[in-house]
């Protein structure tokens, strides 16, 4: 398959590529690295990227900005970073790929543990990562062509312990590598609509 | 207590009102009725509602738009307007309401049963939905001085199904009168972080 890798060079991209590549062929995309430059907060960016690169197999996201701070200094404009980036940008993936995939391809976005476990300064990743679950369920019903749309929603990642953990009280961390199963299970498989929960 | 109500001239407001106006004071607010006019989608106009009204026991919102349509033909944009209003709108009053709620007050907004339970159509409010949800649980750990956040998740209700019960096939409505019984479940009882399901 052709595979389009959109937060490649992350810490969770890296492991979903080290995966995927070694069946498929991976075009990688970053804001700043990769075989290609998109944004997920520009989504006109992300357009341009699909008009540049053409037809694919799969779309994979493993990227998406959200504000993490104390809601009583939380503002409005601080909860729509998450919206217009990670959520609004991986349901513009979703929505191009309707145009971009060839026929049975797939959709795996990215959501988190916090749609189903909150803790404190995570009100806004809740949100987004409670729209993309819901969202995947929803966009599955109208998707033509065996096309299919799925989501992993990872806990704390083992690599992001040193810089996260402290948030993440008592969560037990999964390393990046596993989480990279779940994308695989995404793309290779056979289910649509599904929210893969690596915890 | 002093509870200011948002959307009070909807089909579900009017229901809310009736039910919460036999034993409170209610500060009515619509985008063209009502003591007061705000609009969701204009953060900085409920800001200055609360800025005007000053301080209340309860915060309740029964107002949001969100776009509906064919997937295949939702662009971003389309995509936006619920994660601006609904969403954006409804976070909004979350947010001031830890400056303008009186101790122990709470804050209710409405979701939807498409958060989990999708139809076609509705891939946005499916999104949005959701997030309300995931956000009314993570903002419950992080209010101080007693003060609770809950959502009410309506189906479809028996007033609407003129103009929506296409979409809902199957679906069994409830009035707009039953469904008032969760909001003021939500404003005169104890929990915080629920979702008050109205199926």
């Amino acid at each position: 398959m052709k595979i389009l890798l959109i937060g490649a060079h992350g810490t969770l991209g890296q492991a979903v590529q080290a995966n995927l590549a070694a069946r498929h062929s991976i075009v990688s995309v970053g804001r700043n690295s990769g075989d290609y430059r998109a944004d997920l907060a520009q989504p006109a960016s992300l357009a341009a990227l699909l008009d540049k690169v053409g037809k694919v197999d799969a779309i994979v996201s493993a990227a998406g900005n959200v504000h993490f701070g104390p809601l009583a200094e939380m503002t409005a404009e601080q909860f729509n970073i998450g919206l217009q980036d990670k959520l609004l940008g991986q349901v513009q993936l979703a929505l191009l790929a309707q145009r971009y995939l060839n026929d049975g391809g797939s959709v795996t976005l990215t959501s988190g543990i916090l749609s189903t476990d909150p803790i404190r300064y995570g009100a806004s990743a809740s949100a987004v990562n409670g729209a993309i679950e819901a969202f995947v369920a929803a966009a599955a019903l109208e998707l033509p062509r065996g096309l299919r749309i799925n989501a992993v929603s990872p806990t704390v990642l083992t690599e992001s312990m040193a810089a996260y953990g402290a948030y993440f009280a008592g969560f037990e961390p999964v390393s990046a590598e596993r989480a990279a199963l779940a994308y695989q299970r995404s793309v290779e498989g056979a289910q649509t609509g599904r929210v893969y929960q690596v915890q």
